[in-house]
């Protein structure tokens, strides 16, 4: 099956079926994913709290505006940004490269640099927009392989990220929520959602060609 | 090859051959993920532009920090997110859903009154935020895609946005751009990042488990 078709076949479930745990292979997978995303810069300014604990998952109940999918669902991915671009973690992720490509360190000083003084211009609030939307790249990639692991799935931008954070002390690990995806296997009978045809814009609407 | 083998074998090309197109069925089948790619509340807020012709990607060189992929690539994608959230654009959404589903036109009014209110509430700006997540959602569906067809890309967020806009003259669209997407097949000699080990944080570091 073609990878658009694993598109067409994902849906945004609205019911999970509780006694069904996704197996730690394909979790392992999803997360892979996201973390294999390009991110600007190759910064890569996001994590993934894998969620299966029960008793945690009912605490964060309270920031989901969907608690059935929360409680229900095998597991939660929250996908959590940096709270900020500073040089330190510039410097972490070049070293890190050159690390790996067997380069001398601080070779990619310049540009570095340029980076660390085109985010220091920025407010936090304005660098963690960037950070999101590099969030929601990964995001994408990890919808994108649960859809082809035939692995339900529903990303969630709508929630209590105060609640959310502070359940999960992201602040220790200098790191707030951006958005969750519930990963676990439809009920079929209550995700209403999953007996409806897809809606999305035609391709004559959606795309606009300049040849 | 597994989709990770896809998302291994990618990166972002920085030198692309100008001798190779990428085919219509190709760029269709990258245009029809992005299309496919879930968004908030299922509203779709961006479209894709599809350049193909030389003499724009010419005027749009000015706009770009890599000038040379601009001009080689075999394709530029210009992801370009609604201006704002409206009540017109929202209800156009929902009648398409409820058309598509064959559901009577109004089904979903307390929802999108609810969507109408939350969004009116914010700033321009604001919204502008949310739509560019769900922009680059799509891209990663986008970027997934052409990985699994082998076809060489590079996501940009670093480009005049001003210029962009202005050249595709967006504002007629009421879009305006979120990020670029350079497709085409690499220049292997040229390509410099395309002989170096991709740089990942480990898994350990990536992810936080909470069992």
């Amino acid at each position: 099956m073609s990878l658009l078709e694993d598109f067409k076949w994902r849906h945004a479930v609205k019911a999970f079926d509780p006694n069904h745990k996704v197996s730690q292979q394909n979790i392992d997978a999803i997360v892979e994913a996201a973390r294999l995303a390009p991110t600007s810069s190759g910064l890569q300014p996001f994590s993934i709290v894998v969620i299966e604990n029960q008793k945690v998952k009912e605490k964060l109940v309270e920031g989901a505006l969907n608690p059935d999918c929360m409680k229900e669902c095998s597991h939660v991915l929250v996908f959590a940004g940096w709270d900020n671009y500073t040089p330190e973690r510039i410097d972490m992720m070049y070293d890190l490269t050159t690390d790996v490509r067997d380069l001398p360190q601080g070779r990619f000083s310049r540009y570095t640099d340029i980076l660390k003084s085109s985010f220091s211009k920025k407010t936090e609030e304005e660098n963690f927009v960037h950070i999101s939307q590099q969030t929601y790249l990964g995001l994408g990639f990890a919808l994108a392989q649960a859809a082809n692991l035939k692995i339900d799935s529903c990303p969630i931008g709508g929630f209590d990220r105060k609640v959310v954070d502070e359940v999960l002390e992201l602040h220790k690990y200098n790191l707030k929520s951006v958005v969750l995806m519930y990963v676990g296997i439809a009920d079929v009978e209550r995700d209403w959602v999953g007996k409806m045809e897809k809606a999305r814009r035609a391709t004559e609407d959606f795309v606009i060609e300049i040849k």
